[in-house]
């Protein structure tokens, strides 16, 4: 090519953040996916989609560690300058969904949704700017029951998945205990917004930087190990202490737990109504016998979302990974979510109680990858099987018998390129062929077709030349079975027969 | 509420152009992909998807009816200043990823994908901003039976979603013959490549406008019923005509199409290649046998895209359907595709050539359900069976119950809502159950539960009191059969019974 025409042409590249899909990759999500579903219908729960793009005001900016306006959200202007973004998650979709279609709907609305959302952030490692989220909600229950019950749901679906027991747990806090902490800490009230927000966000990194680090965000602030500085909520140090103790205030049971939360939250209504309720979803999961260590009450979980109001779950599995540094480092986090009673409420104007929860699709497939999930290793599938293109004359011909086999419900198809067979086996072998059909002048002549399985032929090859001394007779054998000839006729009964050998 | 909490109010809505989607629609869209996907499969395409979003240069500009930069795309910059957008087709995604991936991936290279794509146009009726397509592509194969495959795959894929065969043509032409028309007008060389388009547009319409419509937008311009002027492609009187002779130079086979194509390209070797490879086409349809009305040679198919560059293919429905204004009109077309021999081309700087077509998912689905497809009304199933909570300090028992049915398979779900029986009665309704499970204190202390069949008693309500009248025996034992009571451990017996009398 030209020097002009190389200065010309473009680069094939992707945004930072993104990243394509290939075929294993998304056959082993739909898997997933299946799964999900059948578990959320089981439950009651509908599907209800809502599109990528709604109103920026209708969406409302709740993602953690955006403090500037339009940092976050991909947002663009209508032609009549309205604002517009793609959904950050979906969530403030449906609120805005339920909100518009609200006498229509039953309540309790139970429904879920899969789809991409996406993030206009920085990207780092395994952090993408567009990623894939599957949700159930419950709108319309005040009862914490909806939310013991999202807590289940999310219990049988990763073991549905593949997730043994044992694997996760599902965490279960209350948003209500850490107003109280922050009430009896003098951080009430409407002033104090944004820097209830900072502690929340602090106490959300405790699983990434642990207490030491949390004290010295709730402090003066922390350096992280690259060196950037992230400033600190200022709390007084009894007060940090404070904030600290309703963290680890887990005990061995919900009963232990929920007596520690009571001393945390003492002097604070809202905080003794948070524990009371953490009580009712103890006293449902043992009713429902999830108590056995699936579900667990722990103080230590608040997401990082700013919309929740009540009970927050994360779903956290347990079992060990190698991370990209080589380091061992417990799986974690694949789903949260909690109880979002305002955010239907911000089209109402009445209040609209709602619960709900979000699977990290990509991390739960990399978590099913790393336990070596059957669902994963079904969706790596054989190539299909090839038809050479020996005469490029007879390519009709070729097409009919490539026809045959899709007939017999066989994934077969006709090399399309023009190179000689040698690039042809090559071809197969790169598609993962099992087996290859071939007629040449001579085969056509006496209408057969020759067979060639390629696993068979790459087994006898691997044994080289002197494969055949241990046992001539069955290496002779096994070599008339990796090639073979038939009547065209019989096309079929022999590609199904080479087939049926690799499973 | 106040007026200042309705004034502050938002407003829940969705901005012109964009939908939500109920559960039928997005289980009868599963179905339909699932079948598109295992046709694709059996043709030996494999999966692969890439992001919502690309650099705006790396997708290119090649959407009809848009002469303003910006047009028809939505678009923002990056944080580092570059301008990304989301994909408007499927297409020139692709072209991007095979570019980037050109040695490591198997060629011919057959992939399919299924995906959200974006316009940013004025919506009209049925014309969204946010729509679905699924495509199948074949890179570097430049034999025309790369297009002969798709197009009878696009067949196979049309009847195996429920589309009978002779409700449907796939119809073909060849860019090449368009421009040997061209060339043999003066419209040839890089100057007249606009106005080429115009006349590309003008063609594409003639489904919509007809001859005489066509024959405006080929001259001075068209007043549309509306009254929006088109500006024409300002051709001679002869030229018109000529075009006009070109897209009706269809026969009543391909032996006499391609013969009339021949007079209309005289004098235009371009012209003459574009013939040849229809008649090829022909043959290999032919030889396969969908000859037979399944796929013509059409030469009123142009496509809107400006990036073909060689065969183009629309697949068209015959059948006729009520408009939004209660005309009666044939369905239309619900895919099309062609060559695009130099997308992939713009990245390599070395020829790529490359075929693929786009099916229409909501298109295709609205096709389905005008034709009663079992793959639609496959996809609205019942609501689950409801445990009403008849003592909500028996919450905890009432859930063991709904585990029991889950256990047993059964879609089942408590009624979370604070209301009474009557509204409970009324949500199950409304949830489309076919039955409930009550128990309240007396059934509690026997250790049994009621089972309500919900569609038997609706049926029994609508005979009236009189109902009986007729066979008071009959009437009694139906009465019977629509609600009972079981003991608890044969809950699942019991429901299972009343679910299988309605199918």
């Amino acid at each position: 090519m030209s020097d002009q025409a190389k200065a010309q042409k473009l680069l094939a590249r992707l945004p930072r953040g993104l990243s394509d899909r290939g075929p294993a990759d998304v056959a082993a999500t739909e898997h997933m996916l299946a799964k999900i579903r059948e578990t959320y219908e089981l439950y009651g729960f509908e599907a209800v989609e809502t599109p990528f793009i709604e109103f920026t005001d209708a969406l409302g900016k709740f993602l953690p560690d955006q403090d500037r306006p339009n940092e976050g959200v991909f947002s663009f202007q209508d032609d009549d300058e309205q604002w517009l973004s793609l959904r950050y998650d979906l969530t403030a979709p449906l609120a805005r969904y339920v909100a518009e279609n609200f006498d229509a709907l039953p309540k309790p609305y139970r429904s879920y949704r899969g789809g991409w959302v996406f993030r206009n952030e920085k990207p780092g490692p395994g952090r993408f700017r567009q990623f894939m989220q599957f949700d159930a909600d419950t709108v319309g229950a005040a009862s914490v029951a909806a939310d013991a019950e999202i807590c289940m749901m999310a219990a049988d679906t990763l073991e549905r998945v593949g997730i043994s027991r044992g694997d996760y747990v599902i965490k279960v806090n209350n948003r209500k205990v850490l107003d109280g902490v922050l009430e009896a800490i003098g951080l009430g009230g409407d002033d104090n917004a944004s820097r209830r927000l900072i502690v929340l966000r602090a106490i959300d990194k405790l699983d990434k930087v642990g207490p030491d680090g949390v004290r010295d965000l709730l402090g003066k602030g922390r350096m992280d190990p690259s060196g950037d500085f992230t400033k600190g909520a200022g709390l007084a140090p009894d007060a940090i202490e404070r904030v600290l103790a309703f963290t680890a205030a887990g005990g061995d049971n919900a009963l232990a737990t929920t007596a520690n939360l009571d001393a945390v939250v003492a002097g604070s209504d809202r905080g003794a109504e948070g524990v009371a309720e953490l009580r009712e979803i103890a006293s449902l999961i043992t009713a429902a016998g999830y108590d056995d260590g699936r579900i667990v009450i722990d103080p230590s979980v608040v997401r990082g979302l700013e919309y929740y109001t009540g009970p927050v779950y994360e779903a956290d599995l347990t079992f060990t990974v190698q991370n990209d540094e080589g380091q061992t480092v417990r799986f974690g986090s694949v789903a949260g979510g909690g109880r979002y009673d305002g955010l239907v409420s911000r089209f109402r104007g009445e209040p609209v109680p709602a619960t709900g929860i979000a699977i990290g699709v990509s991390r739960l497939l990399a978590a099913l990858k790393a336990v070596g999930s059957p669902l994963v290793s079904a969706a790596t599938s054989r190539g299909p099987v090839v038809v050479l293109v020996m005469d490029r004359s007879e390519i009709g011909h070729y097409q009919t018998l490539v026809a045959t086999l899709r007939q017999a419900g066989i994934r077969a198809e006709l090399y399309l390129g023009s190179s000689g067979m040698k690039a042809q086996m090559k071809y197969a072998d790169r598609r993962g062929s099992q087996c290859v059909v071939i007629q040449g002048s001579d085969e056509r002549a006496k209408g057969e077709v020759t067979i060639k399985d390629l696993v068979l032929g790459a087994e006898l090859a691997g044994l080289g030349k002197d494969g055949a001394g241990k046992d001539r007779e069955d290496y002779l054998a096994r070599q008339a079975e990796a090639q073979f000839a038939v009547p065209e006729g019989e096309v079929v009964a022999a590609v199904t027969k080479v087939l049926a050998r690799h499973g």
